[in-house]
């Protein structure tokens, strides 16, 4: 069976699915949608799909599933609105940065039995997904302690700092998700402190740049993790995990893997300076799960529940860093 | 300008060759052909084109270039028939195994003045690559000598060995060209030794499965290249060069870059375990390479010259593993 | 000039230091003191000093230097006893596990004007050195976040854990001395979590075996600490240290680094199994600055100061555990 | 039991193997013996020992064993001399630098039964030990392929290069060695070329700086050097081994292993830029393994028969050299 997709927004990451699409054997994109007409166009030229508007891809009949990846407060209700008109829905994260939004959002999704994909790329990651298959093995016994380095190469505009919901449910999201995907357990308390460091633009926007987070689970199992906006030498997404009987760590990913030996010492180029190369491999295998989960008719993972609690840790996050104690999730859920 | 390909040979290393043209953004595969219907098929089915003899191909208006995948004995004559019918060509290495018939195949190819560019892919690797712009940015001097390790995971079965030219003119001859690509001067003499440590029956078929060279230039450059047909880690694959300020190395690739620590250890996963998972970057950049000279109308790198020059080193090393002695190049060509 | 130094406990570290000296062209180790008799004659025998008392050693005028490995509780009277002796002090962690004890030891100390150091040997790791050296070079531009893994191979025997203070008086502590070291400006906030993974009995005792620490500084400057009590792995200690203009890290070391390659993967062998064969270096640095301190006359670092500061930030940590919220360095100083 | 040694020779490598004695608890160096009477006095002043004469050292009956460290052409004439009076010897490399005198010698040795250890330093580093270990293990199956990379950091005074006895008999000499103790079989051909690329002076005085070697065994075996007399990056001693179920190396070892990370890339120390800080740890092992084989009367090892075939590999490969083809070792021995 072949999944015929419609995707929203022709935008950057609009961009990354219609070419993850297109490399899937399985898929097909028969149709894009975006208000600007340039955007739409080019998605439809480099892809020889349909320019039509959400309405039509509403009521089309040629249409199994959509990917969602207009701005960020039209999500929730396109979700509600392709649930309710029966098609399978991949969305951009987040649903909503609302976090009452997002649940009665979820409360439809599972009303209507759809299938919904949210879309936390890193799960899909080749070295992170090795990782959760070496504890799920038992490699390294029962886990114990988690650390999650994400730094990204620069901070991004301010303008996209301003609509993003700020550094917790923008960036740390993506660690709380894969906190998450690792702990094997839910967190129960978070703990963070934020600073600004790099720019004092993105302080003034009411935001932060560099954050430090402790998750606790109810049985004790402990999870770091660290952020900043600014890593000069490149996107550094780091994963270990402490077990047991031993640990497990992704490292980091670089395009170029030379090493340069002179008077001056071994020299290694930069990481991946983007986070479309270095997770190239990721957004190919997060829209080939999805399609796997059309196909079967089986629930998605990672799902609106998963999308739900991950901004709910980083709504946890933002309390402690204004009160400075560890938030018990229970009392933002 | 999109370059209208077509392919001869629907068999392993086509399938490679029609991908990358299919994920480039200037080519267009628009005809295969191949002995064996199905094979033809798939790769029809696969990529939306024609199937074709090539009888048609040669005499089609819609196709400017073509890519020779068909058995070895076959590539110097289509290569001589698409360079009299104005095609530009892409070959597979070897263009012969003979190589007087190299030499004539290449002077009928100056002659016509088409495009050929030989399929010493290794040149196109990302890691590789580096190397070399490392090499000509100065970062390490002038070269003094250079490393290659080249080892395939297993052996190919007999029936391979036997028409393969045996492993000097099939496996060496890719450390031969990178030799060249990174010496800066052509080699002049040519140390070999070789024997049977892993197949017996590979040495009953009248070849040997590992492998030691020594090249030397005239102004006194080395370089070594060890081979072996059975490296149980992987496809080992790793070249480093020292010059008078440094020295550059190109690491192993593998598919999954974890590492798990336990009471045994720090364990990483193997490498990858097949050319083609190992070399898909340089498979794409080559056809780039290919269409950009196509498109610009400039003579292709490595050219006819280059397939030529690296099967009188596999020659002379041959000639070396029978006499014991180091072997002048200019006794061969 | 040649420091004559006499060694107060001959235990497992006053061995270690007792080597150090040995190894040391400008100190001579004189006398040894210890109530067991067993123990003082082994030192005696190995460094060809004499057996002295205590009391003798106050007395003697051939002793410049006391090295204090005694039990803990007696650190504070032998350092105020030596102080006004007017010998030179090198004293074991902790000078006291009471805050106050510390800092009227401290007082004393400054009072009498005598050179004293306290035993935070990673100091003066060659790796961790370098790491500091890189930033005071200016490298990695100013010191934003600081990570500090810091793991034993296994837990101590519950006898010690019982005496030690508990896990974050005896083992972060030498964790937020490094992160004193690293941030160029004093923590003003501390937030801890802790709990029993490893051994139940380790909770029994009233102590746990695994613990995440948040720093802050007045300027927003992070630094995290991770523990456990286990790695299976071998004795994990690893800096790295985030700036405007980079980062730095100190990798963990080995007795023996090779690599083995199998179908199964790359292996290599744990890590240092002990405090003393990983920190070997660093113990024999330590006392050399030390000597260097006394010849001069100058203030040793990390001076008493450095003692009671990363003692105020271990009870700290204990208050936040226990209430959940970071405390103010200010409530505990 | 506790050796008594004497030490002839108090130059650079004469005070490596006394610090070696002074560390190791069942060495007592007693006597040393040098024609420059500083030399020997400072020898004498930093372990306690008396000055003597070699005439004195040979007629001591407080002598168990000597250590030969004198210039190179006196190394034959003292071992004859000392296996004579019944002392244990080792002997730094080389025993001559002419074959029938060490076979001459090693006779005499043999003769008269003694203890005799040449100083093939290498074999006793932990991690090339190590490297062995793993092979004995059967950790990699039989071995097929050995390569080693050794090249200093710079050319040593061109005076020194005079009286080596050239590269291959004082430089390749030790890879020579380090290849028999890996590959388990004795190399039974030798092929080397060698080039001037460092220094042209070298050259003048007859030597060489760059030299490529391959040997092979009767079973097929083979085994590459790659040597350089310039090495900006550090002192570069690296070994590794294919065996039919997998592969062992030994990694290069730096003083300091940090990372720095910036926009320019990932940069770690140089290598170790000295023998002696790089084989500290060998240095140890090897003078304990010489009292190890004198308390227990066995024969120690690398034996003079080792240092005889180690010079005979360096006389094939300078045949080779110049003759241009590999060069049975039977028809040097």
């Amino acid at each position: 069976m072949t999944v015929n997709f419609a995707l929203l927004g022709a935008g950057r990451i609009g961009k990354v699915h219609a070419k993850a699409i297109a490399g899937n054997a399985d898929a097909r994109l028969v149709a894009v949608a975006d208000a600007i007409p340039a955007a739409a166009e080019a998605i439809a030229a480099a892809n020889g799909c349909a320019i039509r508007s959400i309405d039509e891809i509403e009521a089309a009949a040629d249409v199994d599933a959509v990917v969602i990846c207009t701005p960020n407060d039209t999500h929730a209700d396109l979700i509600e609105r392709f649930a309710r008109a029966g098609k399978a829905i991949f969305c951009e994260k987040p649903i909503d940065l609302n976090l009452q939004r997002v649940k009665d959002c979820v409360a439809v999704v599972e009303e209507t039995g759809t299938v919904l994909m949210v879309g936390f790329n890193r799960r899909f990651d080749p070295h992170f997904g090795a990782v959760r298959a070496a504890i799920d093995e038992g490699r390294i016994g029962p886990v114990e302690m988690v650390q999650i380095t994400s730094r990204d190469p620069g901070p991004p505009p301010l303008s996209y700092i301003e609509t993003s919901g700020g550094i917790l449910r923008d960036m740390t999201i993506h660690d709380f998700d894969m906190a998450r995907f690792l702990l094997g357990e839910e967190p129960d308390t978070v703990f963070a402190t934020a600073s600004v460091l790099v720019d004092p633009q993105i302080g003034k926007a009411g935001d932060y740049d560099s954050v430090s987070v402790v998750l606790t689970t109810a049985s004790g199992k402990q999870c770091s993790i660290s952020n900043s906006r600014r890593a000069t030498y490149g996107y550094d997404q780091r994963i270990e995990v402490l077990g047991s009987k031993g640990a497990v760590a992704a490292e980091n990913q670089r395009p170029v893997s030379i090493e340069i030996a002179t008077a001056e010492g071994y020299t290694r180029p930069p990481l991946h300076d983007f986070f479309m190369t270095r997770y190239t491999q990721a957004y190919a295998a997060e829209i080939a799960a999805f399609v796997a989960s059309v196909v079967d008719g089986k629930p998605a993972s990672p799902s609106g529940q998963d999308g739900l609690l991950a901004l709910a840790l980083a709504d946890a996050a933002l309390v402690s860093v204004k009160e400075a104690r560890a938030i018990k999730v229970s009392e933002i859920l």
